[in-house]
């Protein structure tokens, strides 16, 4: 609810390109035996979440990628598997792929199939983590399509009056086309990543209210209690409800696991049993215009209607704000980031 | 989150079983010129909300409906027009019809097409109130499918650090067919109903924290203020961008207005401009079962997770209680709703 523009911060000392991030992190995969394209694309992938300021989803996500590479959770040249199950629905075995290419491949599919049926949708698993949704349902409203996103968890959030991390974060993503740049939603359905919970637990710094409950299921601030317990979801009982809704969703349509037997893809010992679900509609198809300027016209209204003259944000509108500012500036990595880049790309140069 | 079975009220002066209100509000309908079986349906659906605790879309949404059939803006004779716009695909126009038969005879296409197609989408408009969302995924889950309607609202609901009622309450409404009874979510995008604020007004009670804003976009807890206002979204930032995400999507797929110029079914004057999305999923042409097992057990050990020995509820479980007690002792109606149908039935005789 702020400027157009972010405030500059200090300019950090480990400062990249896009292009520098992605050729390296490239270069560190292809040195785990990664084809040139996949791992290329992986990388402009986690990239793309530094561009956009969601650092939780970018290169810190490299080196666990690397783990799974080594123990074999991860097959580096697998193509994934579709099949039309039937005449608008895909299944995706993903054979351990990584989850940018099996999403796109998916998302390929399914937009050409909506060119005749008008709706399509893709049920994946066998997947590796999708990495941060949002450039997907853009590619789908590029292709002047709604598209829709889900993806099932390890379990992280607890259910709205009960204890445990019996509910994944299960996000979901929307992309609406609109004349200059997408409506992107993308959120996660908890109140608040484990990563910041974790990230206030080394700084010692006691949590907000709202953000988690301990093992009792009790409302908590202290970190080291929530990492015990569980992250609220967001919004009270109607974010539970969502959640929980997003993902039974996702675990019927891919048969894949719930709740607690989510297997998500933060560790280097297990194979994921999580799912996603990518629908596209092809506004045209139900005989409307691709790009509503009706739409554009009153998203134009809403972000005027700040308080105080400020300016509302529209579901993207800071992403891609953040991603213009890191396009033209760079953007700062972490010091565990930028060793890892320089430890791993100093390792390929002799592979 | 809390005993299975509800607290038992004092019971009212004006009880009324559901087929005594359901062929009650049919005579008032039918006095007014419908048919035999839109009146039933219609007045079925109303009931049908009154038997699940929610009044708000219940027996006191007739009086403006027979307002609405007196001035024209509806057809109680219409029968909507299905066209299938691509292979999956159906555009309906509601023709001024009852909202719950344009809706089941959309679902009723979708569901048969969906036998081919594995997923299928209706976008309707000219199409009356829908009423309670829930029914409809209800029916979809019944048949084997996962369940989703969306429809918008005229705006009531602020942008999140905006003022103005530039958002709609944009329901969102999700089934899941599980072995013994669906999951059933059924949420509007704000944070409370309009209807909340109007009785914390009549009763001259302050609003709770994060209800609502004044006509500036500040909070207030005074009901006359959040009536020139605007109501909060639910979940704040979340669910501001949720709810604006759906308005959209309704919008493009239906070729209906936006924000402010959604005209709803309140008022007797005016035609109405939104829309309703229905998408059906059939979870066997996705190769899997349409009844999770597993789904069944994860929501039971869901339900088991409350704090201090409570039982948790999953979406559609308080809906589903409070029918099951409706059916069998009645249900109360107000002095207003219980005079609208003595008075309807009495019409009814004379003509």
């Amino acid at each position: 609810m702020t400027s157009e523009r972010s405030t500059s911060a200090p300019r950090g000392p480990h400062r990249l390109s896009a292009e520098q991030a992605t050729v390296r992190a490239a270069a560190a995969l292809e040195a785990e035996g990664a084809g040139r394209d996949a791992a290329t694309l992986q990388a402009a992938h986690l990239t793309e979440a530094e561009l956009r300021g969601h650092t939780s989803h970018g290169l810190r996500r490299l080196p666990v990628l690397i783990e799974r590479l080594r123990a074999g959770l991860i097959d580096p040249d697998a193509q994934p598997e579709l099949r039309w199950t039937a005449d608008a629905t895909l299944r995706v075995d993903g054979r351990r792929g990584f989850g940018p290419l099996t999403a796109y491949a998916a998302i390929d599919a399914l937009l050409q199939r909506s060119a005749r049926t008008g709706v399509a949708v893709g049920a994946l698993h066998h997947t590796h983590h999708l990495g941060m949704l949002a450039p997907y349902v853009e590619r789908i409203a590029e292709a002047g399509c709604v598209g829709v996103v889900l993806s099932s968890t390890e379990g992280l959030v607890h259910p709205w009056g009960g204890s445990g991390a019996l509910l994944g974060t299960n996000p979901l993503a929307v992309g609406v086309p609109v004349a200059q740049a997408p409506l992107t939603l993308d959120m996660s359905t908890g109140s608040v990543s484990a990563g910041k919970i974790l990230d206030h637990l080394e700084r010692g710094r006691p949590l907000p209210d709202g953000w988690a409950v301990d093992a009792d299921g009790r409302p908590t601030r202290d970190p080291a209690e929530a990492v015990r317990g569980a992250i609220s979801p967001f919004g009270g009982s109607k974010g539970y409800a969502l959640g929980i809704t997003l993902g039974a969703v996702v675990g019927v349509l891919t048969g894949t696991e719930f709740g607690l037997d989510v297997v998500g893809t933060l560790d280097a010992e297990h194979e994921t049993t999580k799912g996603d679900v990518i629908i596209v509609l092809r506004i045209e198809a139900f005989g409307q215009p691709a790009r509503s300027e009706g739409l554009a016209a009153y998203l134009e209204r809403v972000r005027a209607s700040g308080v105080d003259g400020t300016r509302v944000r529209i579901p993207g509108d800071r992403a891609r704000q953040a991603r213009a500012d890191a396009l033209a500036d760079g953007f700062d990595v972490t010091d565990e980031v930028w060793e890892f880049l320089h430890r791993a790309a100093a390792a390929g140069s002799k592979a």
